[in-house]
């Protein structure tokens, strides 16, 4: 990382969030686009840095839950497919029996699936006998393996994580670490006794994200996805979106439940206390780069960047002032350094022959949350001045300077949190009422490009279609946070307290 | 991690390191090679483990040498090649000019390395307008951003290193850790102004290889590689083999010096301090998990492996003895516990309802550097049973834990340095005495299969092809360590210092 570059092109104004985003990933340093494939970036060191402290969290957060890490190969072959095709022939005759309409999905999802990877096809000159593909998730090579490691119930539960990259041929436009084509991934994978042990897991997952998402500074939506949004095979999906500037939903988190469905496919059984052979419950947790995508668009500013402290690649940067004028100040600003280095704080000293206000500039742009300057004047009086990113600046005593430092860190982080909810109630808005006359149904006023929507519901899938046609939006699913007394549903006018939204979906 | 599964089959002796090495790899829980793509492992959390510690030391020394990390995509558009194809001809016609025989090689190697590599030729059921393969190495991809990065004589130098997933198409046996087609990879790239800045670069290299192999407790072999195997490109290939305990020797690390061989292709130049446009100069500096498969051969034993505290997933197991007879064993062994980790140590607490020589087993299995005992009786006298894997027991204070287990983890190392020096002194002999009668080239005494073999020399290529045939083995290259007077080359008698080692390569 170290000092940046030299000055870089203006940055667009974040009112103007679809030119203000690509800009200030590449002029903060964080990735470079002009790799020669669409939607696969250089990772800078700034970026890098960045995501392995959010990859830092997600670790410690799998520790605390007894998940072990594994990697396995990013090729898959392609006839390991065959039991994903025997999962979706199993819910194709369930769907003929008429049952849960989650399983219909399947079918679609999987050719969807297919059309989404890369295909290796050739190893040197010579064909493969049967062709690869690069994983776009790692459901297949993973269970291939479980139903090896799992033979009796004192096996489970099995909890396994991965950081990998995955790959997508992603067709749509693509935008740094909201929509890639080599993603930088986070999958967990468990397999339990039963329904129960899922579920247990499934909780613990959504408490694993808000801890991530609280350090990331981020609010959130949860939701139970619709039926047509669950993951294929799975029972149900629960997911995390972020409301970005620009009022678009950004999913940074899903976690689902498989039921046994997989394990039917992947024949991944143990044997009971009874010894009884019995197929395994499984679930999913899956996070990738969008995280970081998420705390670049949601805290930064017109003037670059704001990391949350909890990953800021740099926490601090110390500027020695008119070091010129008396040789004591870069040592002791050193000594600052070492202090606060000791402390486990990430820190760095820019000691550029450049003015002062170069350098102000230079690291308001990559967001460093606390700026600590030193002079002469400064070291006479045994105090330096800090400057928090969102604004305050003060003088503090040098012989208390973790304790400044970690309670300007702590300021920054919550300020960070009160601007994130502010914006995010600003974005979220209660849904017009919907007038049902002989035209149809119609909202009272105008639907607002940018908004997110929140409403009671309780209807069917048709009434979830009529919404999002009547809109134009996306149904997020049913939110975890329901309303504290009942309201009336905007279709069936039914009492009710759950609660839904609609909104335009990156 | 955790606690060991359960009882696994018996280790072949190691005097059978055929067998004893594909067979300890997978019971020791480092990899599970059953995935079914032949030379892609599935690693295991103990072996992912032990490979992060050994990044970790890699990733000390680049901090240590202000390299900074990158992440480079996996996939490489074919026609990026042309540039590499530019080189090979501007080298065909240096060749037919009649110049440095270095630079003959590339050639052949390029249309080799076209041979090893993986293609990419469809995205979903798209074929790709171009195709793209998965990266043996980064030098393309890298190379074209460089080239867009550097511009200045300020700019240099550049010193960059990833740690990623490499690919290659092997064709010949696989082996865990040693030859993969999945490869956990290091590789450090930097440019610099002139060729002695790379010619710096490459000591400092050397520098690291050293201080990495000491943590891991790997005598080796420094050669200059012949000129026939020098890296495509390249000046000179400076390579670090460990000889194994087949007396094989594995190369475990490389770092090469381009010249400004590379820039002319890829055109990377900058200005300097008089504003004229030169080529930079560059090097390269590649590791793999190949670390993990030299100590895991070196250090192992008949009972498992054997693990250097450097990057022993657990440093130290404690194991609780006959905490069903007092309450108190588990607490006060949770304490002790809870010191260790304080110091910064790796510890697992044996926790299980199993007989102790069960745990002794497993343990030894998985090489625990360390294992700590705590029964009621060693409560009462405020001690503790410490046992090293390498053979050594003794009692030590509870009071001064930390002290006893960190000269405890120094006393491993240095027997693990002590044992590796002497297997490597007995499998390093002196080549046999050559005669050369009318019968042609002959050694007094016949190549013993399994042995390494070091000799003056200061011949020409030609008389390294007949040392090559008449002993069926293989030049490892000028080595850096030379006599200390001189001696007589084995084929032209002349008196020199210079050394040389023939072996058997993995």
């Amino acid at each position: 990382m170290g000092a940046p570059g030299k000055a870089k092109r203006g940055i667009p104004p974040k009112s103007d969030f679809n030119s203000w985003y690509p800009s200030i990933v590449e002029i903060a340093d964080l990735v470079d686009k002009r790799y020669p494939i669409k939607g696969m970036d250089v990772w800078k060191p700034y970026g890098l840095k960045a995501m392995s402290l959010i990859d830092g969290l997600t670790r410690k957060q799998m520790a605390l839950t007894g998940h072990h890490e594994h990697r396995f190969p990013l090729l898959v072959p392609e006839n390991l497919l065959d039991k994903e095709n025997k999962l979706v022939s199993r819910l194709k005759a369930a769907r003929e029996a008429g049952v849960d309409p989650s399983e219909l999905r399947m079918e679609e999802e999987d050719s969807g699936f297919k059309k989404e990877v890369y295909w290796v096809t050739h190893g040197g000159e010579n064909e493969l006998e049967s062709p690869m593909f690069l994983r776009p998730t790692s459901e297949t090579p993973m269970y291939t393996m479980f139903s090896l490691w799992v033979r009796s119930h004192s096996d489970l539960p099995l909890k396994t994580f991965q950081i990998v990259n995955t790959f997508r041929y992603e067709t749509k436009q693509t935008r740094s670490f909201i929509r890639v084509r080599e993603i930088h991934f986070f999958e967990a994978h468990t397999v339990h006794k039963d329904e129960k042990g899922a579920t247990e897991q499934i909780s613990e997952d959504a408490t694993m994200v808000q801890r991530i998402l609280h350090d990331l500074c981020l609010p959130s939506l949860v939701s139970k996805r619709p039926v047509w949004d669950t993951f294929p095979g799975a029972w149900y999906t629960m997911a995390a979106d972020v409301v970005m500037p620009n009022g678009r939903t950004l999913q940074v988190a899903t976690y689902h439940h498989y039921r046994d469905q997989w394990a039917r496919a992947f024949d991944l059984k143990y044997e009971d206390q009874n010894g009884e052979n019995q197929f395994c419950h499984q679930t999913t947790f899956g996070m990738s780069e969008r995280l970081l995508g998420s705390l670049v668009g949601m805290h930064g500013d017109d003037k670059g960047l704001i990391m949350p402290p909890a990953v800021a690649p740099y926490q601090v940067v110390l500027l020695p002032i008119a070091s010129h004028v008396r040789d004591d100040v870069i040592p002791e600003i050193h000594k600052i350094r070492d202090t606060l280095n000791d402390a486990g704080l990430r820190t760095f000293v820019d000691d550029r022959d450049v003015r002062p206000g170069v350098k102000h500039y230079d690291w308001e742009i990559k967001g460093v949350p606390i700026r600590l300057e030193l002079g002469p004047r400064d070291i006479d009086s045994g105090t330096c001045i800090i400057s928090e990113r969102i604004g305050r600046k003060y003088e503090s005593p040098i012989s208390d300077i973790v304790n400044s430092v970690n309670s300007a860190l702590i300021s920054v982080a919550d300020e960070l949190r009160v601007r994130a909810s502010s914006h995010f109630s600003d974005l979220v808005s209660e849904l017009p009422e919907i007038s049902n006359e002989g035209d149809g149904h119609q909202f009272s006023s105008p639907i607002i490009d940018g908004m997110v929507y929140s409403f009671p519901f309780c209807g069917t899938d048709s009434d979830a279609e009529i919404l999002e046609r009547l809109s134009g939006l996306t149904m997020l699913g049913e939110c975890v946070d329901e309303y504290e007394k009942p309201r009336k549903c905007v279709i069936t006018g039914k009492e009710t307290t759950k609660k839904q939204h609609l909104a335009r979906m990156y």
